[in-house]
């Protein structure tokens, strides 16, 4: 346990990155972000099984779950209530595209605070801006959460006020996708619809347990494709993430027009169920 | 000079990157590659504009010229042929998508060999193959040689073989738009065509380079949609990047099929006008 170290670089405190990463050079590795409670971090197995699912879609073996959580135990003191980022690339390799033919994977385990999020997103819920930034189809990388993450940057950049908690990113044909940090669900009676990610998204671990979990309050939980007209006539819309489980949506503001819901009891089921609160 | 030194760091001979840098967070940033001749990179005024203008369309103010020919005479013993590559990132910045209130874009000068190319790529042309992985449509990152290039490396993972050069890359119509490392043109008659990159791909300075001076050689010159089959049908193709000049494409091969092309001037005659030989 290292009180002043924010980063453990492949196992050691402090250390910083090659410019020879091919994170660095070309963003070739994923990444996750968890809650850290009691030092330790929130739903890990979820997490770990997830790092080693996107791994593998670009070619990456993913470091053991040991060293991972060895490296967790340096970082953060056993009563932290804090945030772990995981980054996992290709490793070191010379200028090129061209995957090296021995790599070693580098891991990269960092802190940070845990948001102070708003009291009332809990109470009142959040809003939503829709995004003019369009993600792109890629269906080689839909799903997974890599390190080319430039178009959520250029729609987070479409807003400054603070009181837009996030944005909703579309696909080129208007569908809704996720929002810039966060997976997004709609209830429609008691039918509960997340948007289908096999062309884009990052397709999160709280988004994969809202959709094991809605069973138990009564709903049927499906993937499926959600036009932003659909989208903005559900019963009910809630987005979810790792850090902050799940919150309500109480408005969403697309150019000129505002669509407003009553605040409802789902997100917050919800985050009692996932034990985020 | 630093005869021992691969990379500078803002002005620092050797330092790391911060595991906050925003290039290795998100690939949020851009680069080039250049060679370097004598010490000094071969059409730097291209280079430098280019730079400049990638990094205005993801908002980051390039540093200044001085700077970056001041690290590369650090970096470079002046009859040294080399190659550089300039990253600029956003610079570091706390967890998350937002971008800072304040940033100070990072700017890494790195050094490697100059690639010793197969002699019979200058006299006998070289072969393609066409990529199974498509490039994704975001007109909003189009032409500019940013940090995401996930793409580039799932497609050049398709093949091992020495004898392939570079994998031709189609959007999901099937038109061409370029190559893993290369700018693409297909010449019919007395004109020469290059894919539109309007909603994806990375306009190189070398395939402006030749846009420009094409007109010298009799030939007109444009942008323009390439359906794959229309590229098959050309007289002459050539690809072309910042360090090998052109080359002639002489062998195409799709799936089962292989088209080859005798092998011609014009790789030949830009080569030597724009002094990469």
């Amino acid at each position: 346990m290292a009180l002043n170290s924010n980063h453990i670089l492949n196992g050691f405190l402090d250390r910083d990155i090659s410019p020879l990463d091919r994170g660095f050079a070309y963003g070739d590795g994923v990444f996750r972000t968890m809650k850290i409670v009691n030092g330790l971090p929130l739903h890990w197995p979820q997490h770990y099984q997830k790092l080693v699912a996107d791994c593998a879609v670009i070619g990456i073996v993913c470091p053991s779950a040991e060293l991972l959580v060895d490296d967790i135990q340096h970082l953060f003191t056993p009563d932290e209530t804090a945030v772990a980022k995981i980054t996992i690339t290709r490793g070191e390799g010379e200028r090129g595209y061209a995957v090296p033919a021995v790599t070693m994977p580098t891991r990269l385990v960092s802190k940070s605070k845990y948001p102070q999020y708003n009291p009332s997103n809990f109470t009142n819920g959040v809003h939503l801006r829709v995004c003019q930034t369009i993600l792109s189809a890629q269906p080689k990388l839909a799903g997974i959460k890599h390190l080319n993450r430039l178009e959520n940057i250029m729609a987070r950049m479409e807003w400054q006020n603070d009181s837009t908690f996030d944005g909703i990113l579309l696909n080129a044909n208007g569908d809704v996708i996720e929002c810039t940090m966060s997976n997004i669900f709609a209830r429609f009676g008691n039918k509960l619809i997340t948007p289908n990610l096999a062309q884009c998204g990052v397709a999160g671990i709280t988004r994969q347990q809202i959709l094991s979990v809605a069973s138990v309050f009564d709903l049927s939980a499906m993937a499926d494709t959600i036009p932003l007209s659909k989208l903005l006539s559900a019963d009910e819309i809630i987005i979810c993430n790792s850090l902050y489980g799940a919150f309500q949506v109480t408005q969403i503001t697309h150019d000129e027009l505002k669509k407003s819901w009553q605040t409802q009891d789902l997100a917050n089921i919800i985050r009692a169920q996932l034990k985020h609160d």
